[in-house]
């Protein structure tokens, strides 16, 4: 009988989460029922937001619970289906989480062509993530020709599309990342007008100066050191849509930052707007979000990079990896071959 | 000779402004020459964001220079004139500042029809004040039919303005307001469903009370324990156009407040909108305003209070008390009989 390998959360962390918190369980694969498919998970995407899942402060969406398989979306094979709209073989992208097999209604399932794009590309610039930085930067972020754009994690599949797209914009893009390495990529690679790298100890005077004519729009997904830096930056008028603050899923108390009177009077005196979001707000704008980037990506304009961990075993270390910035691009986990 | 007595500013405070900031100068009245015009002060307006101007430190306009004329609002009347758009007996909506004569060339004089509304209301609820109630909550603020709207400094002209229109648009409307006259006005002349007075040491939990269903737009103009205490009842989504930050303009370091981090994770997690503004943004929307606000004062939907005092001379301690939640609707110095 073949097995189904989970990832549950074993227990919820306080701050950084290690491999006590996280099981490895083996169940017998179920069979489908009627109006049911079993998916076979080919690909897991890994995201900073499952620290969110994790722990049970109220959040935007429900906590994964002690026991249960931790949330993810995942590009699945159908392996036999009782199901009318799909049949064995058809490739859906899927919540199936973090295991290998998983039964489905059908519910939320969105069938792929593997012809017009990779599979894994669902997950990245043309899923989530890229769908988060396309609707977060032109709904909110609204960039003008000539107006500078700054993203931090640029590097990662939001960021990295984020800068691309404010290129595309005619803006200044300006990304902030961890390490040389990543720095020149955005650059050499993806076109970028500067790299700033977050772990420089002058990062406030390197970012002033790759921004020479201040921020007009900063793509917040990380907090900390980075929006410390940005902020006094901000210029007249500037839009921040903030879809991430990594640098404090791990805070127990969120005792960071400068005191929020400092934040208003500068929302008030530069009249800033600073607008929280979460992709599934925005699903009206998801036809033109699929247009649009599909057709950059067809000519050469949006470019991404993968970072692939092999098996489900590896996810919970691979996730870890991911708060601490760990990864290059897009965290994917291959659960199965193509 | 006539003389024309002004208020300078005589020094910069650094926290809450006394009399030694300002003093009281005499210069003879000067005479208009060719395209200038010579005006009267009937109503000088005094407002919050003038403690910005006594402050050197950078904000959305230029301080007041030590030794120059206190900048304000005032309807005038046009004493003498040689410029071709302006008789003498002309009232006009003008930036003549706290002295009781003034030269002008014209530049940004708004003729005032007497017979429309009384003069001063274009100093208030026709004037800045009242364009910055309607453009911040309906702009930025949005309300609709059955949300919950929150201001504070409610039986001021913005508050009161902003609390009326909620109404308008079938909201619930709260009003934070300093002592129990002020709340009983808010309640029993303005409508408003519900005040809070913010002096209570239980404030937070009152403002809970009066808020059954949370707040959809809170209407910033104060800031400090106000902030506070609005802040964790915030909904989702909820709107916030900021005015101004009262409680913070005697602040010299800005020190009040929690951490930005806790800040930062509601506006994610809420998707919360907090957006800075000043009403000169919002010139386009100035014909709709005087239409709308017109209306609904001529229908009785809208009401007013004016707080006057007399003679230019007692400016500064009635703008002082200003700071300090003294008055009891719009104040106005009276500098001179219409």
């Amino acid at each position: 009988m073949p097995m189904n390998r989970q990832i549950l959360l074993a227990a919820r962390p306080e701050r950084a989460p290690g491999p006590q918190h996280f099981r490895l369980a083996e169940t017998p694969v179920a069979q489908p029922t009627d109006g049911q498919v079993l998916l076979k998970t080919l690909w897991l995407s890994l995201d900073p937001y499952m620290r969110g899942r994790m722990s049970a402060a109220r959040s935007y969406a429900k906590p994964v619970e002690i026991g249960q398989v931790m949330e993810g979306g995942t590009v699945s094979r159908v392996e036999a289906s009782r199901h009318k709209d799909f049949a064995a073989g058809d490739v859906v992208l899927s919540r199936a989480g973090w295991q290998e097999y998983a039964l489905s209604d059908g519910a939320g399932l969105r069938k792929l062509d593997p012809q017009r794009a990779p599979l894994s590309t669902a997950l990245g610039v043309l899923g989530m993530p890229g769908m988060t930085a396309y609707t977060g930067l032109t709904v909110i972020g609204q960039p003008k020709a000539g107006e500078t754009v700054v993203v931090a994690a640029a590097s990662g599949p939001v960021g990295a599309t984020v800068g691309q797209i404010a290129r595309i914009k005619g803006c200044r893009a300006v990304g902030i990342a961890g390490g040389a390495d990543k720095c020149r990529y955005l650059t050499d690679e993806l076109g970028f007008d500067a790299a700033v790298d977050h772990r420089a100890k002058d990062l406030a005077e390197r970012l002033a100066a790759a921004c020479p004519r201040g921020i007009d729009v900063y793509f917040e997904n990380v907090g900390g050191a980075v929006w410390e830096a940005v902020f006094p930056l901000l210029n007249d008028f500037a839009r921040v849509p903030v879809c991430g603050l990594i640098a404090h899923y791990n805070d127990a108390e969120l005792s960071g930052g400068f005191p929020t009177a400092r934040l208003m009077r500068a929302v008030l005196t530069k009249r800033l707007t600073i607008r929280g979001f979460i992709v599934s707000d925005f699903m009206a704008h998801a036809a033109e979000f699929a247009r649009d980037v599909s057709q950059w990506l067809r000519e050469g304009k949006i470019k991404y990079r993968e970072d692939v961990v092999e098996g489900i075993e590896n996810a919970p270390q691979a996730f870890m990896g991911l708060l601490q910035g760990r990864n290059f691009g897009k965290l994917l986990v291959r659960v199965a071959k193509e």
